[in-house]
């Protein structure tokens, strides 16, 4: 029998316009950190924004963001709390600050949950802080938000890019949108990232430069913008809006 | 039913001295590096080591060591491969090139079979590198592999320190043996980590500074070794065999 609150994700998604889902092969590649600005840099261009940490193998945006202590109110659902001029909803107002080793079927069971009790009501753009690479919980958004698209990012690292590598074949095998793939912490010229992404016919984003002052920003969202990484994020083109 | 694999697991490890599992709580730290270093390291000092990549979320050890088309000996088991003075085994044999989403009992089907199967004989060291974090996978390993002892390594990051605190937490509670924490692309002068980690009652096992130079290194065990972050990582005190 199929659980009954998948019935209603789409309806709690239906006011969404776009949703973008920020994933990468592995952790560590900045994946948290390009969700939680590119939802600070729409909202600061005056659109409807939520962001939405899915990452329940290591929830971080609610440090990125300097948030602490907060809680989504109930109300025939859940409505999650503004900050920073975003809509932000986290799994982790759920597992707290203890480790959460939730086994497989509670992670789907969490998941399901999470996406069918919040009210996002109207927005210009939903951002996704994904769970990293290929795991059962990957494949259960894909499954339970239909109109996911996928941003990707990676580091030039061959060791990075070899999972991320993976994380697109199987995304194009299953046929979910990819919109694009930004290479992150860019250290040296290299072309090997934009090579292998636009000979498998997806968009280069562009790329990020290696920012050793990011790590001081981090809690503190003006700085956060202000720092040359997410000037560089806020200039790619694809975010003009 | 128990799975009758399971027995032999033991039986299959008798013969191994030690075994460090690699861990850390998000990937992009250098886990596989790292875990790959070490037991290059311990072997040009004439230890027996193995190393037994079981990092199915993104296995890399391969990338690493610069190995193509190996695959293991079947002989009333497997015996792994003998590679630059290691005994080599990896989820990468089975999964291949390609995109493994495993679902939650695939990968736990495949780790007991990996550890029921793999013929390691008389070790000093097995070096595994472990699943990135707390996941289903982790808890497997930990439950089928009855002495392990985990190396945990960090970076500075608050949002990569934030997921192993965790994850120390959690082994802390299972009463896993934990034998130090290695803080890897130290970038600034800083000693938070040290300080968490002592805290709580941890042995720090230093810092590694972050080496730009090590991505030209990777596939190349020679040059890996004479990197500065080979050279770090053979000056821990620990580590003196």
């Amino acid at each position: 029998m199929t659980d009954p609150r998948i019935g209603i994700i789409d309806e709690r998604l239906k006011g969404v316009n776009e949703i973008v889902a920020v994933s990468s092969g592995k952790g560590g590649v900045g994946k948290s950190l390009i969700a939680s600005t590119l939802a600070l840099t729409l909202a600061r261009r005056h659109c409807k924004v939520g962001l939405f940490d899915l990452d329940f193998t290591s929830p971080t945006t609610h440090v990125i963001l300097g948030v602490k202590g907060l809680r989504p109110r109930e109300e025939k659902g859940i409505i999650p709390p503004q900050v920073h001029g975003l809509k932000y909803m986290s799994i982790v107002y759920y597992s707290g600050e203890y480790a959460s080793p939730l086994r497989g079927a509670e992670v789907s069971n969490a998941l399901i949950e999470l996406l069918a009790i919040t009210r996002w009501n109207n927005l210009d753009f939903l951002i996704i802080d994904m769970p990293p690479g290929i795991s059962d919980a990957t494949l259960d958004i894909i499954r339970l938000v239909k109109r996911i698209n996928f941003l990707i990012v990676t580091t030039p690292s061959r060791l990075a890019f070899e999972t991320v590598r993976k994380l697109i074949d199987l995304l194009s095998e299953l046929r979910v949108s990819i919109i694009g793939v930004i290479e992150n912490m860019k250290m040296k010229k290299s072309g090997f990232v934009q090579q292998q992404v636009e000979a498998r016919g997806l968009t280069f984003w562009g790329e990020i430069p290696f920012d050793a002052e990011l790590e001081e920003a981090i809690g503190d969202v003006n700085k956060l913008s202000a720092t040359q990484f997410g000037k560089k994020l806020g200039e790619i083109e694809k975010l003009k809006v």
